[in-house]
């Protein structure tokens, strides 16, 4: 697929830099394009539940912001998103080398987007869902970033 | 309100403390009872979005820790519990010198238990519902914690 | 609980009336107060699903109109209430001589409104939760209603 | 798309003709795949809100109901299937000619299976998304239909 403009994939990526937990959990950005995001969580034991899976909060906390700078590859400039509520069934064990969390916009809007939100886990050999979910956003006046 | 017995309480914290991404997050448990958990996650920068405020992601993963080990304190000795899906809404800015939250049970089962999640955001004056949403959890045979 | 102001139950119901679905089902609003409301709906044949019980799309249709008035119940006069998006846990086989669903805001706004769901199963010896869940509203402008 | 095995048609279609609320709706099954199955709900006054779209609720029950018998297919014979919990957005007007609803299977499992559900307003020009949503379902042991 083609990615976003180099203006939008700035301006998400800018913005994901600023989220302090995206690097506390030592995710990163795969791939930014127009209403698409892709978001990689690596396996290391600070991101588990108590059976050494991936923990249901760190698998929907990048299907968040994937799902969230899905929306935000569709605004305009000067404008920000925030998550109004997202619903995620957890599928499998949330097990691999790492999580790719997928975020799709399926109805853009001036106000409310939605966006479907899927994460799979990744082996050399594998790619499971693990998890899928529907997501709304708003998107709200640019607020100062930290 | 009473507490869990010491019994659940102990089964509870056990499990929570392998849980590596709580740990990581800073979260710890404020309060067991039976069919309640109530987990606290101070402010810090490694659990922020990009305006500076907790992260969907952070009040999402205590949410979804709290009701878990609320539905967890019903259950019988030898089993575990794991996450069907979760919905959440982000009512406010999640802001505070810590959040808070909330899992409920409103309906324990043999197969599926549902709860009730709330979250706050605390300062010294305040204390502001920041989150709520709804939560399926099955009980399944106990399986090896790491 | 003090009912609303006559202007908005005059709303409400005007309103209410106007829904072919709620009068096709049977339902019937209960109680109108600032921020709730409820709606009955008495069992028949005509709201089952397969096993005699009410169907989860009837138990979620009263749902969902409980929930949308509860919160145009907060609306200034000319703004019209559209639902954004529900969940709905379905806790119990659905029967009873009636449901009652009870709409609650839990969080009012200018542009969104978040209510809370309740459907009771009611026999003249008992009131048992039969569905839970959470809705997202939308104040719009007035459109003409049918 | 194949149409799953008659055997598996009938046992849904015989299903469907019990659930008194779709008669009442004027719903028909349109479509039965292994794994999804679709549901058409012709436009009239009896399934409107208080513009003269179709209501969220009639839009649910039928998703609700094609995501049920798109579980249901995949079921041994001698099983039921109840609802657990949807979730739904309304993404546009609901209106049309009829409403499609289509419910996919996106994990079987032997106990809990989660659909996909979409919605879809239907004219003679255009097919336009109108809601979707995701679904829990939870096979049990058949019960007597009545």
């Amino acid at each position: 697929m083609a990615e976003a403009a180099a203006e939008v994939r700035d301006r998400v990526q800018d913005s994901f830099e600023r989220q302090g937990l995206m690097e506390h959990l030592g995710a990163r950005i795969s791939y930014i394009g127009p209403g698409e995001v892709r978001i990689v969580l690596p396996s290391r034991p600070e991101v588990t539940q108590q059976h050494g899976y991936f923990h249901a909060g760190a698998t929907s906390s990048i299907a968040d912001s994937a799902g969230g700078y899905a929306a935000f590859t569709l605004f305009p400039a000067g404008t920000s998103v925030l998550t109004v509520e997202f619903k995620i069934n957890l599928l499998a064990p949330a097990e691999g080398d790492h999580l790719e969390a997928v975020g799709t916009v399926i109805k853009p809007g001036r106000t409310l987007t939605i966006c479907r939100l899927e994460v799979f886990g990744v082996t050399r050999e594998h790619r499971t869902l693990v998890a899928a979910g529907q997501q709304t956003l708003i998107q709200v006046e640019a607020r100062p970033e930290r």
